[in-house]
């Protein structure tokens, strides 16, 4: 008897195996019984028209855990075309409650909190468990696209001893009764990583104290930061951001079919080379086409940003949009400006169906720029002693961006909410479950 | 004219290639100069005997950022037997302070505090990164394993609700206003995550706030965990973890050669069964072969691992020693007793070299049983409230395990102090670089 998971039952037609998981559903039809078993991969039906082989689930719930032994047989009436006939059923864990949602149904109709409130149990769901399988896939690419190219992964600390980048939205944490943060993201210690690594990735959780309640907004997210060195300009990281582009997509569609077809997602092409328009002309561009005048205004808003995504839709055939050139002003201290029009920085932003998807561009690398950058911003330098110290020691031009997991399964899925994009969201009013 | 990685330099034997890093020495010998420069991956040597050519370099500290152009030419006497002759030297980034320490010498000859304290150039040294690249193939290794055997990767939440395991030991933090906390561990996030994919795995940071300040204590780390279903009990879980390890050491020593050389670590060999020893049997051991009788102690002493160690040495020819059965008393309140002896746990240490590397075990999968368990601890239930939601549900027998990164680096490397196995460690009195 060879005990196999459900996705694997048509390399066993004809033979008898074991599925074990969870009772996912049960149908009577006239004397015929069909047994749904889902395990962690997929579902698989049991079908008898014996119902003393099913007395061991009488008086139980779904998602009870089971096994099931029987012939795998090929039925073309049968979801996936195959099925087991002659079942044994053996009961592992009864359940006698039943879940807060039926998990069988094709869609969880429910509203957004208590999706949330019993995620620990809905998240079973196959659509739901489908997006998160996605962003495993994502992760995964996202690693070998950059392995690929001999960047190395790094782990940089979360408890930081300064609210570095903004100053406002940390949390603050306890350690051992003085006060410390919680990193917004890992960009110092990516940079500083350039001067060990010269091109190294992280993926790990970042932390935002954003007090707010949006439907793109969660404080806790997992973050896909990469940082490299000896770049031209931001182009050489836009380069790269569209080989990690079609390194996601590409494996997503490889290796994830089933989870995107049933989570109906189209997934876009990435051009060869992915189009790009700077800040000043995509402004001209938004007035001559729509007669809006926002030429001056320092950054891009939400109607802008889905106008210019129609545009590249119209215009280059393309899904993404390079945006280059944000004014300096809206950008962090350590962007590096534009050598030829300082006003405007060597940064981007991914433009995804006309929604910000990605931010990155080339970052500050000579020590005396920063101490003019920070004086510039009206920062103190101590907070930054540490971090201007690599700089003191040799940086080349280097660069970088950062990919957030959730918003883009949330772009990817069109999914309502970025917290159905994340197992376990954290927002304003939410730390459980 | 090639833009080349110094470790691709054997490729391009005859051929003028670039080279771009850090001015990590500079030699004189005679009318010979040696410049060696380090990048992301190895150090090259460039030599030349026109001192015209390397005037660009007059003034330089080390550690300044620089190209080199000239033909690779094979020399036995060069270190890696391959050099740049005829140099040409751009500068990229000049700098005029020497490092803290000089980073070209083989070892870094300083105490702990500097090490520390200037990480964010010191790490750039040969061994230091040895380390950290070490730490990026067994968390690649780790994945890899896991990704073969059906496992889906996870990423779950880091600021939570209450302190769940412990209720000491947890870093309090400010959210919005209302306290949360940092994450001791995913377990039971892991554990809920089985009931969705079945068998899941994590990489992520963990925070401890143990008041503790010794080698083996840092409050940050980066835990590898798994969790999975349909085990028969911890025996189950010591076999994955067996192949997990064996997965580990393999790809190191295949994929990591020079660095363990660099860092004169010899690899373990992972037994193709690791032995086992009950706990009772263990401390009866201790008592035949050295005398004291630690018999009835709920748990084994730094001492009693030693021996330990010792004795699976000699009696097994192993580096690695499963001691299974730990004291019910001594286990967090989730593991899964032994139904023989209820006193026991169905839990295990895998000791390395004497010291414990790893702990894992069955845990409780049936409701009843954690609603007993939490009243025998004498927990109240609301804390626990969304975790026993999902064994309400159905959850199949399941146990994993968790690996701390830098212990088994610390372990592996016989590193003096767990702080060098991180690369910004944070403790008790730090938390910068």
């Amino acid at each position: 008897m060879t005990a196999i998971r459900t996705v694997e039952a048509a390399e066993y037609v004809g033979e008898e195996v074991e599925v074990r998981g969870w009772l996912h559903n049960v149908r009577r039809l006239g004397g015929v019984t069909f047994v749904f078993l889902r395990d962690g991969w997929g579902t698989l039906q049991a079908v008898t028209e014996d119902s003393a082989a099913l007395a061991p689930l009488d008086g139980l719930a779904l998602e009870s855990v089971v096994a099931i032994r029987g012939r795998v047989t090929a039925n073309p009436q049968a979801p996936g075309g195959l099925e087991l006939q002659a079942p044994a059923v053996t009961v592992i864990t009864p359940v006698t409650d039943a879940p807060p949602l039926p998990l069988h149904k094709r869609q969880l109709n429910a509203a957004l909190p208590t999706l949330l409130d019993h995620a620990v149990v809905l998240n079973r769901h196959p659509a739901r468990r489908a997006v998160f399988r996605l962003a495993a896939g994502t992760m995964a690419a996202f690693r070998a696209t950059l392995n690929a190219r001999a960047f190395t992964e790094v782990q940089t600390p979360k408890i930081v001893a300064s609210a570095t980048e903004s100053g406002a939205n940390v949390f603050t944490l306890d350690y051992f009764g003085r006060p410390a943060y919680l990193a917004q993201s890992p960009q110092f210690y990516k940079q500083i990583m350039v001067g060990v690594f010269q091109r190294v990735y992280e993926v790990a959780p970042v932390f935002r104290a954003e007090p707010h309640d949006t439907i793109r907004h969660i404080n806790e997210y997992v973050s896909l930061d990469v940082e490299f060195g000896f770049i031209d300009n931001h182009f050489t990281v836009m380069g790269l951001l569209r080989e990690v582009m079609a390194g996601i997509f590409g494996h997503l569609s490889e290796a994830y079919a089933a989870e995107l077809a049933l989570l109906e997602a189209a997934l876009p092409v990435v051009p060869a080379e992915i189009p790009h328009i700077h800040f000043a002309e995509a402004q001209e561009m938004i007035f001559q086409r729509h007669g809006v005048d926002v030429r001056g205004e320092p950054d891009l808003s939400p109607q802008d940003e889905r106008w210019l995504g129609e545009w590249a839709r119209q215009e280059h055939g393309s899904d993404f949009l390079f945006v280059t050139g944000y004014p300096m002003v809206k950008r962090p201290f350590y962007t590096h400006p534009d050598p030829a029009r300082p006003a405007y920085s060597n940064s981007f932003d991914l433009l995804f169906r006309g929604t910000e998807l990605v931010t990155g561009g080339q970052r500050l690398h000579r020590y005396d720029d920063y101490l003019a950058a920070l004086a510039r911003a009206g920062y103190p330098t101590a907070p930054f002693e540490t971090y201007l110290e690599v700089f003191r020691h040799g940086m080349p031009p280097h660069g970088g961006f950062a990919i957030g997991l959730e918003r883009l399964l949330m772009q990817l899925l069109a999914l309502p909410n970025v917290r159905l994009a994340t197992l376990f969201p954290r927002d304003l009013n939410r730390v459980t479950p």
